[in-house]
């Protein structure tokens, strides 16, 4: 059944699908090469570490990602948070801050 | 600075804008009728028990919410999570799925 969805409700979503769509054989994790090139593509504005191999390593380890695991949808969920929650404290602090696309 | 964001990253501002724009006074929380109208109007098709008193209790108490207290971004997030999860697992039983805006 089609429904319409509220921006809310479109922006859940789309969180999901970008994290399915990432993954080639939809599996329930990425691998790290797939995440890297999700977040690459995907975050460019709010995540500039991933690039480089050290700042991915540094993401993934924030993320609870162990060494030679796969990334699952908690573990991107940890990086979501962050964002969300640094993005939160800075429209706190500054109420005139729209889409600002934060730096990591 | 102006910045063109992508769709993940408009996604993770529509829910950071969402919340503050449900607060006239753009406080760090919302007012459990504040939060209850948003939810209504924003998430009418993935949340459709907190129209009731009942329901609206059931949720606050499962975001983390104690009595007489204000909703935080975090307890919104707690929600947000719990969507966003239930979205997943459905997407993963069933690829054909895009966006159904799933009922709580």
């Amino acid at each position: 059944m089609a429904s319409q969805c509220t921006d809310l409700e479109l922006a859940i979503n789309t969180l999901v699908t970008q994290f399915h769509a990432a993954s080639p054989t939809v599996g329930p994790t990425l691998t790290v090469e797939e995440f890297q090139s999700m977040v690459t593509k995907e975050l460019p504005t709010m995540v500039k570490t991933a690039g480089e191999q050290e700042g991915l390593n540094e993401l993934l380890k924030e993320m609870g990602v162990e060494e030679g695991q796969g990334v699952t949808f908690e573990n991107f969920w940890v990086l979501v948070n962050s964002l969300a929650s640094t993005q939160f404290g800075l429209l706190q602090k500054d109420k005139s801050v729209k889409c600002n696309c934060l730096l990591l």
